[in-house]
């Protein structure tokens, strides 16, 4: 059973209105944008990842996806398997360093015991203070597609992580993300469509043109490299392509009316037709659609 | 570094003044009561248990909390990790009967994948409308201390479950617990502190009396025990106390004024005074501690 028939099931169930059909990264309870996140050893991180950047990702992934609806963080949860001691101090170290760097305080969670051996496998909830930004679903044609930072820096860390040679800013991109919370809230108010881009800006950017019943056009010219990327990876074809496929950026992506500017610094990549399904460009060539987009299944 | 060491070490971090310290079951974030469990293949139920079940327990145990706060079932999340075809549905049929029989909707939450091989680690974040009833903490010298229903009859159910005879109606209240929502609705105005009795009647008896900074008295001879358990372990001091140390209850345990009754079926077994320290009795006589009240460290 994949994720995605999964997900279908639990759509036949007893659904909460704020749960949107389960179509959005945030459900909405009570004035709060809920969201939650599991990260698994051996799935989404690595036994050997430092344990404070295993929390601090922890954290800073669910806060991005506050910050994809301009909420202002209100607290966490932490369910926690009970590890080494060492383990749990480190851990313990980046969750709190997490914490006080994004104003977040702790409101509760559980700690349990695994089996000896099991991979450890901890969740995260955040919950933030709705401010009334829109879903994925309203971007419109002839919208415009922003994208805030830069791209695949996360990736060329995550190459890095697994032994390519590479500088450590790029490498920090990967472990220590930085959740945009300031751009989502002033960008709330002015966007039409809004989400984080945490599998890859084709694939993200694809789920906001089908949520919205879109086609999207992106030009590859124009996804934001930086600096740092340019020097490890050039900046042809090739590599934009490999930029824009990656996964872990954490940078918002929103569709704004034609015309507009955005408030916060960020680039226009693509732009919304009548129609669906996405096309690439390369400063005004069409490029064929490489056969997967991103990260499909990591759930 | 055990549970209580790592939640010492939690209280280090900045904390939601709805966190109540992590001194309590549930946390209260803007009118909401927010309770999470997450239950352990291997360590909270059985590689050979019924999913469907597991899913019911899942629920349950989280709806048990929110019982104990007299708070309405809002919602919950569920993070699941993606399973054979056959356990996902036999999960998803209990998931759905939960959700359906306690009229608690599907709010959202996280699918991951596991290692193969790895034991499931199931998380459910259940939210309710806060009725503002008190913590466990709230009991004064010379109140009563009552416990709704019969205790001890999921002790025998996990005995039964594990292979000895018994009948289906004491293996029932193991496997699909009922959370007391009606009866915590009716306490929580009346009562000075409450909480659900999951780790057994002694050991979560002692915690209200801490939290409380106060002695408890349990009277043994007090304490309600089903028909269909007399019928399978006796009704003697050893069977009363083994059902007081027994786990998976779920009723709810609270302290009324002295003189006070019940508005709802309940009990009174017990008897708060100035002090520390949990006492036994039984029929007026002293009786021994046991050397351990319950299940301390499952989490």
């Amino acid at each position: 059973m994949t994720e995605a028939e999964f997900l279908a099931a639990l759509r036949d169930l007893p659904l909460h209105a704020g749960a949107r059909g389960l179509h959005d990264d945030g459900a909405m309870v009570s004035g709060l944008v809920i969201t939650t996140d599991t990260l698994v050893e051996g799935v989404h991180f690595l036994s050997g990842d430092p344990p404070g950047d295993v929390a601090w990702k922890l954290v800073a992934t669910n806060l991005s996806d506050l910050a994809a609806k301009g909420a202002v963080p209100e607290g966490v949860l932490l369910n926690y398997p009970l590890s080494d001691r060492a383990w749990n101090a480190a851990f313990l170290e980046g969750f709190g360093e997490a914490l006080r760097h994004f104003a977040c305080p702790l409101i509760g969670g559980d700690t349990v015991s695994l089996p000896a051996g099991a991979p450890r496998v901890l969740t995260v909830t955040a919950f933030g203070i709705d401010t009334g930004a829109p879903a994925r679903s309203g971007a419109q044609a002839g919208d415009a597609l922003w994208v805030t930072g830069t791209i695949g820096d996360a990736g060329a860390g995550l190459a890095i992580a697994r032994g390519a040679g590479g500088p450590a800013a790029l490498l920090a991109r990967y472990r220590r993300p930085q959740p945009r919370l300031a751009e989502g809230r002033a960008l709330g108010p002015v966007v039409r469509a809004m989400m984080d881009v945490s599998d890859g800006l084709l694939i993200d950017a694809a789920r906001m043109a089908v949520a919205s019943e879109l086609a999207v056009t992106i030009d590859l010219a124009a996804v934001p490299l930086s600096p740092a990327l340019i020097v490890w990876d050039g900046e042809d074809r090739e590599a934009r392509l490999k930029a824009a496929m990656a996964g872990d950026d954490y940078e918002l992506l929103f569709a704004l009316p034609a015309g507009a500017t955005s408030p916060v610094p960020a680039t226009r990549v693509g732009l919304f037709a009548l129609g669906n399904g996405l096309t690439l460009t390369d400063g005004g060539e069409a490029v064929p659609l490489p056969s997967s987009l991103g990260y499909e299944h990591r759930g």
